[in-house]
């Protein structure tokens, strides 16, 4: 054992025979053989070996087969209930996307939509090896439910416009307060404006306020191109990460979706915030939009983590956090026009303790060890597609696939075995939804809920 | 029946209640549901209704359940044997990647170690959708034993350098005489120069004499990256281009590797060979190295067919042409910085027609359609992760990947058939190889097979 001694009774879990990836005190990733996870009340109680765990008594056993074992992936940034759109519209620039796609749609949206939705969404992720997502959306109440349904943990926000007037932010914030701690304590809330170029700027003061007084993080879209950091700066004389920092939205937790366009002048910026300040990137969507992607390397160098995501299914097709992992590991080297860059052991560096902390679930989840929340995941490498093994790392994000994950665990319970979802029925969320995708695709009625202006770098 | 009256006795397969994708006249891919593929003698009788193939006699029958059926994927370039080093070399520049690793490594070859990585690659290929592949590397007969036994088709060349001799470019001939026309077909053969920069002009000029007098195509690598082609046009006052062309070897049938150097001059020179040109783009390994990519907009619009293509696993880390084709999407919208470049529907225009071409199969696979040789795949689309469906096209590149390929046929036979491969047995494979690895990847020797110049541009 591990640091502690067995607490009375059998285990709720034991997952036996692992190849277990474990964090060092430095935070450099190994790769323990002949391993077991021992998990009492949700969480890790130890990692120990195989041997010393067999003699262990346990209400549940897994037998891993020698299979790595790891923390579970984090969706940092997503819109779960958007799957609903997927592939629907594609091939066009981001301005077309929002205003004659997404937006008129999504004036169309039902709580019913939303919830199938998430459901689907949780379905997806369950089976691509994710434990927990941050969500920023509509109707969250029915996120929230998906949520308890399929087992995953999640941070959950209301999006709001200031279109909307004050009430989208007090919803954001009544929501967050009644909903945190929901799901057995799998939910955390973030109030959730949108973005700069959507919310303005005494809106923003104002959520900084509110994040403040109730304790709460803050998740947003930020500099999310580099157009938008262009013309905020022609408009305004200042970038979106300088708007946020004006708002006081840097000096609260605050969870920034994109980030494509941040500057080098925002360095500093950043840099001098006081809050627990994350960026997630989402690099598929990038390379679809001929985006720059988000600059990992300035932002590790002034400490700030980078977690992985996968924005909504309508621009990223999928939520499959795997691929972010290994799209990040290529466009960051080809960006950097560096091969040393962003290694293997560098991109599960992000896929973990780096998506924990930007999610404000760094001392909960993310690491194989005594004391977190029991999200891990095994992956199954006897395809030949990895085969022979000489890097564990390399073979895991280089070779390996969302395919691979074979089993997922969240809090203790197991929500895939051997490839089989246990919470959730595809095929009975698929024909509820297909129901009402006529009604939710019809852009006839001329509606959508906001406006995308390419010139419009701030909401003022 | 499409175009003609069933021959007598049953047919040999019929692959029933598929969505086929057809090409139209005009080149254009399109969808046809409830649809059946006959096969007799190894070739595509028919593509006809799902209700006619119903009363028609079979040998064998594949109940396809609607899901797509569509043309094998075709590797355009490989060295399959490698895999044997997948993920050995990570995070190092090229030069570092062939000197330090890759060539050292090389100098230990044996036949048996070349014949288990191309039964492995051979094992992963299928799996992956991939029905036929371009492989270029040495004891390529080894390799030919790899594709009788597996049932894949391949264009085989074995590779040369000019440090070789004569021998080199001798044994390249030889071997593609005797080979081309073997397991039944399925191999044919091409002469295999390594690259511009590694063979003398001289001996490129006498290659495309052979090619011509031999009615052989050629395979090389050139123009890889833009340093090629800069250190090439400082020391030779011409690009890798244009060194093909002085030695002819544009004026007979040629696969070019990768071409991410081809500059605007090359255009012109390219347009105006007079043999079949192909290129073949891989783009993981690219990222890889933080190369420039393949400029396909500029070859499409000269004629140049682009096919898909992995290169080796010591780079590419897979075989997966799935992969090839979901970055090639993805990275020529970025590259071009226009979302409205390089669609879908595109994307499988490069992934059949424009592959089958660059291999110089254009008119026997590449196309569901009667005559065609019998070389397709069935795809499950009820995975969480490509649902809904608002469109195939986009669902098939944007959303499904390689683990979703559920049956691989090839002239007709059924090489995997439900994920199950039923030629080859890969645990038996990867334990032979396993045992041969250490004498594989020594580097105490010293030797290597060649030396990579970086500011080598041609020869000479």
């Amino acid at each position: 054992m591990t640091g502690e001694h067995a607490k009375d009774g059998p285990a709720d879990l034991v997952v036996e025979g692992c190849t277990a990836l474990v964090h060092a005190q430095d935070g450099g990733i190994r790769f323990e053989e002949d391993r077991a996870v021992v998990v009492r009340d949700g969480a890790i109680e130890a990692v120990t070996s195989a041997r010393d765990a067999a003699r262990l008594p346990a209400r549940e056993r897994i037998d891993a087969q020698g299979r790595p074992a790891m923390p579970g992936l984090i969706n940092c940034h997503t819109h779960t209930p958007m799957v609903a759109l997927r592939g629907i519209a594609e091939d066009v620039p981001v301005e077309e996307w929002f205003n004659d796609w997404i937006w008129p749609i999504e004036s169309n949206l039902t709580d019913e939509i939303v919830e199938l939705g998430a459901l689907l969404a949780c379905a997806e992720m369950i089976r691509g090896g994710v434990t927990a997502f941050a969500d920023h959306y509509f109707s969250m109440d029915r996120v929230a439910a998906a949520v308890v349904r399929s087992g995953l943990r999640a941070n959950l926000g209301w999006a709001y416009f200031s279109s909307q007037g004050p009430e989208g932010r007090e919803r954001s914030l009544d929501f967050a307060l009644r909903t945190a701690g929901g799901a057995g304590g799998r939910i955390t809330t973030s109030l959730a404006p949108h973005a700069p170029y959507t919310v303005e700027d005494a809106d923003l003061a104002a959520t900084a306020e509110l994040a403040r007084e109730h304790g709460l993080p803050v998740h947003l879209h930020a500099a999310e191109s580099r157009a938008q950091t262009d013309s905020s700066l022609q408009q305004h004389g200042r970038t979106p990460i300088e708007t946020l920092h004006r708002a006081g939205l840097l000096d609260v937790d605050v969870l920034i979706a994109h980030g494509t366009g941040i500057v080098e002048r925002d360095l500093p910026v950043l840099q001098r915030g006081t809050g627990r300040i994350g960026i997630a990137t989402a690099p598929k969507g990038y390379l679809k939009f001929g985006w720059d992607t988000t600059p990992i390397r300035a932002l590790r160098s002034i400490g700030i983590p980078v977690g992985l995501a996968t924005d909504g299914a309508a621009s990223n097709n999928t939520l499959d956090v795997w691929e972010s992992m290994t799209l990040t590991a290529l466009v960051q080297k080809s960006t950097e026009r560096d091969p040393r860059w962003l290694t293997a052991r560098q991109a599960l560096d992000h896929a973990t303790t780096q998506s924990a902390l930007a999610t404000g679930l760094g001392e909960r989840v993310g690491a194989l060890a005594p004391g977190r929340r029991a999200d891990l995941i095994l992956v199954d490498l006897t395809g030949p597609h990895v085969r022979p093994l000489h890097d564990l790392a390399t073979a895991l994000v280089l070779s390996a696939r969302s395919a691979d994950v074979v089993t997922t665990i969240v809090d203790g319970r197991v929500l895939m075995r051997d490839r089989k979802l246990l919470t959730l029925d595809v095929e009975e969320i698929v024909s509820e939804l297909a129901r009402l995708l006529p009604e939710l695709t019809d852009r006839g009625h001329g509606r959508r809920i906001q406006e995308y202006d390419a010139g419009l770098g701030g909401a003022g």
